[in-house]
């Protein structure tokens, strides 16, 4: 069914040999007329050069693994959507996507097939595992790019890691809540704890303790992430809200691990009565275009996110793995606080300010 | 550097054939021992049959084709994760993914890659373009299913076509408004016909004259998407919400053409001073988690999400293209309305029952 070089020759009258000069740019010292020949037989034939073949000679494909742990969580679209458009265009890649629900088996699974397929390059975003995966895969000649975590502190890693600053990231977000007068603090955050979780967590701490709150910023774990893991955390937020309402003294503002679990926490928090920002203030980390969309619109950190995503298509495309490195590759800065509307006074500066407001209006 | 099959008998001190027979399962005559040699050797050597020299006989590779017009409008990631999970589970596929942005050169680019790549099977979600690329990929030997739009009328087609009742489900959405109140009804959209743009028109239509409000049913096109593609229909649904609120007399219903444009017609009527849905209902179709989260929550008419992805790759796994089909090959009923919280009954409405209530309640 499919055409051949063969059949193109036979085609064009020409040798195998001559078409495949052709395909190979071969033609400085053909003939026109020839050129001619075989390309109008290559393009009345519909005739594709099977890649297959090349690929068998150099066991490369043109194509980018692309590991996520869900579609479903629109910030891992839009990370994708971005990898492709610069895979594609820089190098002619296209990807090979899977979701892994941050599943090692999965994972794994992910690594024999692409393997198997001839794929040499992959990109895996955000792993809960350990990376002794990763670095099996290294081993058998695959390129290995790591999103959202580093190398293991202290042992010797051939994975590139590419990841945004996330103590910064939970920094920024917590000093805007401190700044707008909020004293009693949360973080929320699901269970199961990844670097780039813990980094985030670290940088709110930090920023709690810089403003002589250490004692009065709270950690709240919301609990794990099913089966169909990432989409899920917009449960886990709403959920948290719920254990929030109920809080005694209750934090009045709240940075949520990423946006989606911010939009579902604000939805959680509306759910128990509570209004956004009048009653708690909410700030995300990621920047996803669904959160200038929600109401309240939401404050947040927003991450680099073309600059990562090409620091690491760059990198999966190196034809050398990285030589053992022993500590975080390449971080990105600076993240940027994006002001919108989730984010107020605390409901007893509000009511001072409203007396103040008051009693100024009724001052003669 | 990658292991060969013939390293493996080396291993094991056997043939090629027999480590040949051991791959293919044909092992029922084999000695137990040279099994469990044969075995030992291809775990201790991490051998991998090259899937890349089983193409090359059969012409075909484990990979789906998906074609998304983009990845960012979480309908698609939603849809991606069910084919991915399906075609996985079900068939051992994986999938090697698109964005097409609804442009008829990076369908037809992306075919090609496909092809050279030994895919023979692709799903494409919602074109734009005509199908004669496709059609022009069916003769090449691969199987193609069309989602979101029957073949063309009275045309002949090799290509699976899968879409909802997209006409039931606009129909739905705006009977909802009807049962409601609204007598002055708007149906907001983006510029570019599709074959589902057009049934969801249609149904708008056909559910307004069924009340006798054909007169006062618009339909308001806000605008192309640029070359983000569907990611931008929420800003298309923002920038509507400006239009509709200088509109005189105003529309006190909308039907939107999607949940993502819901959305960002929310966002923009909140922007122009107007409450959803104190002043104007809005209703959505798709289904996806975040209308859920919404401030209103939308309502919303659910697809069969999970029905429609598995028949798209049932179809695309089958042997053969289906025999020149002249009309739809399958639509999937029913849809469901989802009532949250963004429909209630029009602006005078609202004010008559208040009244009525206000006179209720100073009654002695």
């Amino acid at each position: 069914m499919s055409t051949t070089i063969q059949d193109v020759a036979r085609h064009a009258g020409v040798s195998v040999s001559t078409v495949s000069n052709v395909l190979n740019g071969r033609t400085d010292r053909m003939r026109p007329e020839t050129l001619a020949r075989v390309q109008a037989a290559i393009a009345a034939l519909q005739f594709r050069p099977s890649k297959l073949a090349q690929q068998l000679k150099t066991g490369q494909t043109p194509l980018l693994g692309l590991l996520v742990p869900s579609l479903t969580n629109p910030m891992y679209g839009y990370m994708a959507r971005e990898i492709e458009a610069y895979a594609q265009q820089q190098y002619g890649y296209r990807l090979l996507i899977g979701s892994t629900y941050r599943d090692r088996q999965k994972e794994q699974a992910f690594f024999d097939d692409l393997l198997a397929h001839g794929v040499r390059r992959v990109i895996v975003i955000s792993s809960l595992a350990d990376e002794r995966h990763f670095e099996s895969a290294v081993e058998r000649g695959m390129a290995v790019v790591s999103y959202d975590r580093g190398a293991t502190p202290g042992k010797r890693s051939r994975v590139w890691h590419v990841m945004p600053d996330n103590f910064e990231a939970a920094r920024l977000a917590t000093r805007h809540l401190v700044e707008r007068g909020h004293r009693r603090l949360a973080f929320a955050t699901v269970a199961g704890m990844t670097m780039s979780r813990s980094a985030k967590i670290d940088g709110f701490h930090a920023a709690a303790e810089e403003a002589g709150l250490r004692g009065e910023a709270e950690v709240l774990d919301g609990g794990a992430l099913d089966e169909y893991g990432d989409a899920m955390i917009a449960e886990v937020g709403r959920a948290t809200a719920q254990r929030l309402a109920a809080m005694d003294p209750r934090p009045t503002g709240v940075v949520a691990l990423n946006d989606l679990m911010a939009i579902g926490l604000m939805a959680g928090l509306r759910e128990a009565g509570l209004e956004v920002p009048r009653d708690i203030s909410v700030v995300g980390m990621d920047g996803i275009y669904l959160g200038a969309l929600s109401n309240p619109a939401l404050s947040t950190v927003q991450l680099p996110v073309p600059e990562m995503t090409r620091a690491m298509v760059d990198r999966a495309m190196q034809p050398e793995a990285p030589n053992d490195t022993t500590q975080i590759d390449q971080v990105f800065a600076p993240e940027r606080l994006v002001q919108r509307e989730s984010v107020a006074a605390p409901p007893a500066r509000q009511r001072a300010a409203k007396a103040t407001n008051d009693e100024e209006k009724t001052a003669p």
